[in-house]
């Protein structure tokens, strides 16, 4: 039994077998692949696509899918082991984790960061507490990574650009009102550096690098593949020979917990806007965002509705690739 | 491709084409008609028979339904083009309506106005610019106006009394603690001069006049269908030789936006309920409500109890006029 | 046409009947016992396990389900009689009721007591009210009662125990931090009689005990069986003998309304913990609990983990014996 927890557990070969699976159900839509299987999605944080196109994707292939918001329309709970539950939370993940095991074929979870404690944050709790408890597969829909995000953003690269390897891949950081989840940041550079590609971080300062641990990751996946990996601050230098654009706001781990300090600092990196004429100073890139999207301040409407944006594209290819990663998990295919 | 956010914007026959479809569907309820079609269904404001009657319709012929709340379990969205999007909302409306376009068959949206100002209100904006910027169709599940509803309440009728044209139709205004949307207000004299009826409109006082868009295209219809148009604020001469009465409650727009001081207008008028009283005066009349309801203040427990109530059954139609109309947009039957 | 409100309104032999068959439906999981048959669950409540077993179990058996949150996504209903609405619901009961049995094939129903009134909660008008004006089936998904628990209950004893008949069986209080509701106790001491076992209520003084009406309903159904019915607040003897040992939480219904009040007194036992030195004292007892549990609250982590504890087991038997239910209840089967 696999989980799809993080891409750097699969290899690139097993992942590319579901971009090019995905290429197939984008052609015929309608398969009973996941006939009489039953997945749960849940979800402890808002979400728009990845409702949507799971919701409908596993419906497309004859399964059944159930919607849960733990908190709200079921009980909050509790991750730590051996704890007294005397607090908020109603139920153990052992227990959530075992009856939802036996009711379902799948377990899908959503579980943003708490932006507290960082180190606790950043051991991805919630769903690696599934994947301890649970005896079916875990998917992960968004938590301290988008594994699934990162699947539509390589077949939608793919799409455009044909071979990745050794293309240029930029992650700018840009503005946003408020300190945002690392997860699109990291699963960037995690699937950039292993499908190849020189990869280019920029942000406004060290402030605002990325955590150790995924920085890490996406080095070594840059060695293995004799590629490069670096960080600037440099705005011209980073946008200028980038065949690829990728944009994501995200809060400082620096000051993490503490949201008004953050956002002093933050506030100061309004010109990170992916605009026109930054964009024009790359090689003819292409563009993307993960969506959600706060137009005209963290990419320009020019940007946006230009040809070069694929945003729309990868929110698209989301449905197809988690239908063929669901096949793979639940059929071996 | 068609929407259907107005009536208006449908023939007379095209509608009575949808509602004789519908009647086929009453009977044989379970028809493949929407296989593989996935309908996205988006409540911005609450619902009972709209959410189960679209979401058990699809079911019924095959198809997939996606609930969503924005706002809630989805992203809040911005509906104002070209703007710096510094506030609540997440993303835009551009990027909604084109993903949901790519994951979905068609778009079914609820959007109450916000009761703050008019003018904004009344250009019906959320569901218009779903239609500006999707590339299938849109359904309207209730805005400024209600026309699922229209549909239901025209079956209904049409069920119960035969040919409709040349029937006297009341709509009368109603007590309600709040200042309710007009949306079926509008629609139900849109749809009665539409379909050929003498139209009667009974409201406390000028104040209390529907919004002068709507009352021209009803007053057009008539003149279309040589019928009359009147507004009355006299309670015994409106009642007096209606076949039909529909009731409604509304906030005056006069004070919109100024709940406190509309209220006080309001609660003078609660002598509009309608009562078994009143009921007597017309020429056998059948009365409805498209729902809910608050017994005994909008109308009576005799009323909505008595054989002369169809209420019950015009929400019970919302299913078939909506499985209908949905396979029209989507197959063209 | 029947309902299923309460247990006491069947025979053991329907109910075995319907517990076989879910033995029939655990191996054969996908049916089309439900082919176009739909059913709306309402929650006034939040779930786990109960919206996840029915969702998934309909749709194994080939049914549509809808999910309905009256006052969130749903507007708020008015259970009491001619009524004037002028309060916070929008819509009566009569109308909710028909309506959804137009829509649907039967109607599923959560609602816990308010805790403010103890004679109107003890009259479960809610689901009564459904029952009054309803014209397809309801079942109760958890009211002042929880049949559906008791029917997995039940089955999952028999799994492990054989014919229940003659066994002892310990309910027994436990801590909680909040005064919770009494239905599934209620249920235990309902099942467990009916199935003509001993039973013995362990809590922690007479101020504890349940409502009078449940307790005449399990002493006369253990008369029926000629077994023992018996309240202890004294723990050692409690356990010792027990076969089954049952926890559950509950607040007094001597402080009912009083929350204050009522915490004091709970809060002084703690001790009623289920733990492995209790259960040491049982006859092997096998332990289960309805789930959520507040782990070492309610009982201790060794007991949750060892081998004689099928909480889960029981939680997975809802999907079961729900299917085998409303097949039962829609099909006659």
């Amino acid at each position: 039994m696999k989980n799809f927890i993080t891409t750097q557990d699969w290899s690139m070969q097993d992942l590319q077998a579901i971009l090019d699976y995905a290429k197939n159900l984008k052609k015929n839509k309608f398969q009973d692949l996941l006939k009489n299987k039953s997945v749960a999605l849940l979800f402890f944080n808002p979400s728009m696509r990845t409702k949507v196109s799971f919701e409908l994707g596993i419906q497309e292939l004859g399964g059944y899918a159930v919607v849960l918001h733990p908190g709200s329309d079921a009980w909050p709970i509790e991750f730590e082991p051996a704890v007294t539950m005397n607090e908020n939370p109603e139920e153990h993940i052992k227990e959530v984790a075992k009856v939802l095991s036996n009711y379902c074929d799948l377990i899908a979870v959503r579980a943003f960061p708490k932006f507290i404690n960082l180190d606790e944050d950043f051991e991805d709790r919630v769903i690696n507490s599934f994947a301890q408890y649970a005896t079916v597969p875990i998917v992960n829909m968004e938590t301290i990574t988008h594994p699934c995000q990162e699947l539509a953003h390589i077949l939608t690269l793919q799409e455009n650009l044909g071979n990745l390897r050794g293309k240029n891949y930029l992650l700018t950081w840009t503005y946003h009102p408020k300190p945002l989840n690392t997860a699109v940041a990291n699963s960037s550079i995690l699937i950039a550096s292993k499908f190849g590609m020189n990869v280019k971080l920029l942000c406004p300062s060290p402030d605002y690098n990325l955590h150790e641990k995924y920085l890490e990751q996406a080095k070594k996946n840059c060695e293995e593949n004799e590629t490069e990996f670096s960080i600037t601050h440099d705005i011209d230098q980073a946008y200028s020979g980038s065949d690829i654009v990728y944009a994501k706001s995200w809060g400082s781990l620096k000051y993490y917990g503490d949201a008004e300090k953050e956002s002093i600092e933050r506030h100061k990196n309004k010109h990170f806007i992916v605009d026109e004429e930054k964009m024009k100073k790359t090689n003819n890139a292409i563009f993307s965002h993960c969506l959600p999207l706060r137009r005209n301040v963290k990419a320009t409407d020019g940007v946006m509705d230009a040809d070069y944006c694929v945003a729309i594209q990868e929110a698209s290819n989301r449905k197809h690739v988690q239908k063929s990663l669901l096949t793979n998990l639940l059929k071996g295919k």
